[in-house]
């Protein structure tokens, strides 16, 4: 089933907790695990040429599919050969289902969804979920699209990323039993459906040079959350991602939520992605938990606002006392941005927003993220996790 | 007078015009003439980092110094080793004198200057000129400042660029007669207070690595204009720089006024910059008048709205036509830009406001100019011009 340009092995199982140090082998090359996945939405992980982003350690890219059908649309990524050939960025990439954006984009933040089980009572005029897929207006430019598993995957394949994402239901926090019961029986139905869309649309395109993930979506109700969890992880998926667990919840309940899923699903076949999560104080917990990759903004994100990774917590270039300091950010850091430049110089184009402030910091927090997970694989080798 | 580490030699002269091919030697390298100067206003040519600078073939900076007084601040710079240290550019670098940003955004726009010879009669209460200097508030935070002579050279030793250049009165387009008289006169005497500032301060701070541009103003009075221009280069200037140009006049009283000026100012032994002159189709014409370096933000600009050059024009990268456009910007440039991304690429990153989009578009359009430069040396040398 499984193309043989794709491979995920265990290398090395922590005796202490559910850590594993693993590998993923791609054509685009191999992610050593636990990994730390750039998020790059639109085809450019933003301020980076792909050279830049190399320099990083970057091993692993994900973009969103609900912006690049949006822009620069489905046909010109077919045209140019797909999201490597057209962005030139060298690493593996994967792309997620649209679900997310579908859900909190898609409606322009305006989807109010009615708890009862008659689809047709929601009160979303942007967004309209039926069991067929979900029919939305652009949030950019109104142009309406009807996002189905088939259209999801369709549109996936013509992206061409190394992985795809089936379609799910990004069910919302606070969801009652009878919707969470609902949704989770449509992200199943959808699952299905995106792997037999996948099988049938990958060869005539993109030759086997694709894998698919699944999405477990679970809710905060357990029995439901666990029944969901094996239906998902018992299709023949590539890798299995969680979802779900990335808008409103507490820490305390993302924590009870992965380990929902993590308990009942196989443990050595697959990788296991969390989607959106890798704030610096989770990951070490979720990688224990048996996590093996995350993708999450924050790191990029805190960086394009002066928030710069150290060891000890965030850096806030912004502040004053840096004015005049001739330091680097972290003189033990061995990123370009640390070796050529101060504290200072950072500062000041910061506060005149030069647009190579962006640039540096980005590539200090990544570099600063690729760093943590060598350590964090480090210590699973020697048996410290 | 002039330092050993400091040259300007013409290593040949057009028969044909007054267009010289010349070599300006500096502490940070040659600069081989006609050239462009690329603008990086605060320290930062706008997305871009000193490597990819150099990849553009920049030979020379341009950096302002009524901004890099309020940001870094002169302290800092100072602490820091001099904006080379501080900035990591490469390339030799000129400073203005700040006289041109402190008349047009130093009054936040709202200077309206009395043409009477009574200086107490001016209008602005944000911008006062006196013999003594210009007492000014901060465009960004309102701080005042005074800038004099003094201060200006004071500042530009302690920023120590290669090159500093004596403070000036920018004439503003429309001036009376009178008040041109008068501010020729006191141009005059600032160019004589810069000379002194500069051979007092500079060897105590960078030991003579630095030299001194004297500033031509005119107005549009012939005769005023012509004696203002013969006093100014009768000083002990290493170069000379034709200012008062960029605002408002026509181009056909540009070449008016720039020919005015070159007709008296001695030949050959010190190169002549125009200060914010560098439209295409300005350049050729200047440089047969005998013009050796000229910045302009104009091309750095363009960049930063998708305004791409290209041979016979501009080619405007967020038109529509250009978003399934697999080729170059340029099949013939051999710029990072043109030899790794498509125009379709680059439409979709200018489409959503990326910020790899400006460093691309800046990287190309820079190294068309410098390849434009090298053209028109080339033709030089061979007579053609």
């Amino acid at each position: 089933m499984i193309s043989k340009t794709f491979e995920f092995s265990i290398l090395h199982k922590s005796k202490k907790s559910s850590a594993r140090r693993g590998r993923i082998t791609t054509p685009h090359g191999v992610i050593e695990t636990p990994a730390f996945v750039t998020v790059g939405t639109k085809g450019t992980v933003k301020s980076l040429t792909p050279e830049d982003l190399a320099l990083t350690g970057t091993q692993f890219v994900f973009c969103n599919t609900y912006h690049l059908v949006l822009s620069p649309g489905v046909d010109v990524l077919k045209k140019a050969g797909g999201i490597h050939a057209y962005s030139k960025i060298n690493e593996p990439i994967i792309t997620d289902s649209g679900g997310f954006q579908v859900f909190s984009l898609g409606g322009n933040r305006k989807l109010t969804i009615n708890n009862s089980n008659d689809d047709s009572k929601q009160k979303s005029t942007l967004v309209s979920i039926s069991d067929e897929g979900v029919r939305f207006k652009s949030h950019t430019n109104g142009d309406e699209y009807f996002f189905t598993p088939e259209f999801s995957i369709q549109s996936q394949v013509a992206i061409g990323a190394d992985f795809v994402v089936s379609f799910d239901e990004n069910i919302y926090y606070g969801a009652t039993e009878g919707y969470t019961k609902r949704s989770l029986a449509r992200t199943q139905d959808w699952a299905k459906r995106s792997l037999n869309e996948f099988h049938v649309t990958r060869d005539t395109f993109h030759k086997s040079k694709q894998q698919i993930y699944g999405v477990i979506q679970g809710g905060m109700y357990k029995d439901l959350h666990v029944n969901s969890a094996k239906k998902i992880s018992a299709l023949p998926f590539f890798g299995l991602a969680i979802g779900g667990v990335s808008v409103g919840m507490s820490k305390s309940e993302i924590r009870e939520n992965v380990s929902w899923t993590l308990d009942v699903i196989d443990s050595d076949s697959r990788p296991r992605h969390l989607l959106g999560i890798g704030h610096i104080d989770d990951i070490v917990d979720m990688v224990k938990m048996g996590v093996d990759t995350f993708n999450c903004v924050t790191p990029t994100r805190d960086a394009r606002v002066g928030k710069l990774y150290i060891k000890n917590g965030i850096l806030d270039v912004m502040l004053t006392k840096y004015k005049a300091d001739l330091s680097p950010i972290d003189p033990m850091c061995g990123c370009y941005t640390c070796k050529t430049f101060t504290r200072s110089y950072l500062h000041h184009l910061f506060k005149q927003r030069e647009l190579l402030a962006y640039r540096l910091a980005t590539i200090h927090n990544l570099f600063f993220m690729e760093e943590y997970f060598k350590k964090i694989r480090e210590k699973n080798e020697t048996g410290k996790l």
